[in-house]
């Protein structure tokens, strides 16, 4: 049995789906699990015994190629909404099952003037999607390696002739030449007091600074699948003060890492890390979750955060990244992938987690 | 006045904004629009005297130093509606306007539990982001100009020595090296007759061959604006009915280049390309819309394609980009990005569209 196959019958399972229901499913992460199909364009309609794509011209030859599923072309939304009424009228359905987490009302509405009965299917599609199966482990692995790697080619040349921008630059190309179809999301590089203490600062043309801590945070992309790693460095050397709070950060990881095991609640290793936190009066720096899961959505299920309600199981992927951040002081952030397994849970980077100090130049 | 006092005024007086109504902006897109917060979480809630974004602690410093309105901190979703309650109740609002094309049904379903009357905003966003400022101008214009460079910095490198993969590479670190903030969107290099015949073709590990048409569809992009480009190469002799085709699109691309400006219906400029291939019995294998907006979104309004409603007008800044596509021979487009002004419309792209036949090696 194909993989499309095998999963779209887990869904079908999942659901107890019965004759005269039919599912829609409309996010384009979901198309892909469950048929292979890349383009930016596509509804795909599950009942009982069928399974059948609509999309646009500009997709239907390559959905054809990519998928075993039926194919259908419509042109425009008003059409794709015709074709799933031709499809519940064949399959009879009397119930329609939808993505409300990423349906929008726009579409809903539309929906409502063709089907009586929408059901919400609920977050059945981000479950199926959390255990990951050989092949999509060996994509990530693959996905980890390479930015491991370019992060590994970069390190060396890293010194304060160059700008955020430009040590992103290098890691995207050094990433690419490795094998990956790109970076995972937006690489960031972020330096000194300002910068480094903002999570999700994007790379600027400041230039890199003795007394730095540098935050990078980057991913590859591999068949569709995210890796995601996070190391901080200093350049030349930096205050007692931040290589405290590298350590601290360090001490929190590897209390997080070693809490990821199968059977424990999500929030238990959030928990773990803020604790390490608190303990230092340090709690009110570290201003997101834990981790997230990581697969063909760069932030999936299971969230590891304080309100999290999933419990960790086999085949997880998640991220462990606590990190402190203080504007006018800096940031530091680490972060490991791993994947929940038999043993309790494997690190898939190996890029070493001591502070690495970059010698600065030497001043003439 | 700022440009974000600006922008939001021009909203409320389109909304014709009065006492008791928030207006909340869901859709990043717009929010960046208006406030200038490029962060990946937030909502913007608009009173008649008040602005307010709501984010989560990753981005509350950055939310500070991007923008000039309120910011306040919400963890999670609950949070984030908790946020909009109290400033409903702050502003006494009565009914929330809302953003139907971009809320999904679970967030609507959580807002309906707040607010007694939610009117959906329609496309007023989309319209207001329509005309393009001086500034929004200069940034896609400098987006236009480093692809343009890219294309031109790498075309004499392209060989049989070369994969797909290898020439987007090339592309995307050259934008980045002339001062890109990166690629606008996943950079098209499609070559052969089958992979050039996919209009959305991911690059492949597939390596050039004498004959093949290659289609290199590649953007930058500046500040959160795109650029949208599109050129067809042949590697060596390619065929003469290849050769055809390609004069084909030529005058179909001229032809709808010529078309756009100020007043006229965007469906006609579809129209116009569409009957320079009915003219020689090809229709069929245009198999997308004509062209599309372009600004902080890559495909906005107005679109140009046979069902669109929209009158183009000053300031907007659009792609023409007819193509031919039949797998097994092999696809062509060609397309540029256009402004349009009180003259007509102005072409921004400078790369030679003649069919530009790359040297390949001579055989020993």
């Amino acid at each position: 049995m194909s993989v499309s196959a095998l999963r779209v019958g887990r869904l079908r399972e999942m659901l107890a789906l019965e004759a005269n229901v039919s599912v829609l499913v409309t996010d384009l992460n979901d198309v892909r699990y469950l048929t292979g199909f890349t383009g930016s364009n596509g509804w795909l309609l599950i009942t009982e015994s069928t399974v059948r794509l609509i999309t646009d011209g500009r997709y239907t030859g390559q959905a054809r190629a990519q998928t075993e599923v039926d194919v259908v072309e419509a042109r425009t939304i008003t059409e794709m909404i015709t074709e799933v009424v031709a499809d519940l009228d064949r399959s009879h359905s009397t119930r329609l099952m939808f993505q409300s987490s990423q349906l929008t009302v726009d579409l809903f509405d539309r929906l409502k003037s063709v089907s009586d009965r929408l059901d919400p299917i609920g977050s059945r599609l981000a479950d199926l999607r959390r255990a990951k199966d050989p092949a999509e482990l060996a994509a990530i692995e693959r996905a980890v390696r390479y930015a491991d790697r370019a992060l590994a080619d970069v390190c060396p040349s890293i010194d304060d002739s160059m700008t955020e921008k430009d040590v992103r630059d290098e890691l995207e190309y050094r990433m690419r030449k490795h094998g990956a179809d790109g970076p995972s999301y937006d690489t960031i590089v972020a330096s000194g007091p300002v910068n480094s203490a903002l999570p999700h600062h994007r790379p600027s043309s400041r230039r890199l600074e003795e007394g730095d801590l540098i935050v990078i945070d980057v991913g590859a992309l591999v068949d569709g699948y995210h890796s995601d790693l996070t190391r901080t460095f200093a350049l030349g050397r930096c205050s007692e003060t931040l290589r405290d709070r590298y350590e601290i950060v360090r001490e929190a990881q590897r209390r997080g890492v070693n809490a990821v095991r199968a059977g424990v609640p999500a929030r238990e290793v959030d928990a773990v890390c803020r604790e390490v936190f608190r303990s230092h009066d340090l709690e009110d720096d570290f201003v997101h979750g834990t981790g997230h899961g990581v697969g063909l959505v760069i932030h999936e299920e299971p969230f590891l955060g304080s309100t999290s309600t999933a419990i960790l199981s086999t085949g997880d992927v998640v991220t462990v990244e606590p990190g402190l951040y203080r504007v006018g002081l800096g940031g530091v952030r680490i972060e490991d992938l791993l994947v929940v397994d038999e043993n309790g849970s494997r690190v898939l980077s190996t890029f070493p987690k001591d502070l690495i100090c970059l010698p600065s130049r030497p001043t003439i």
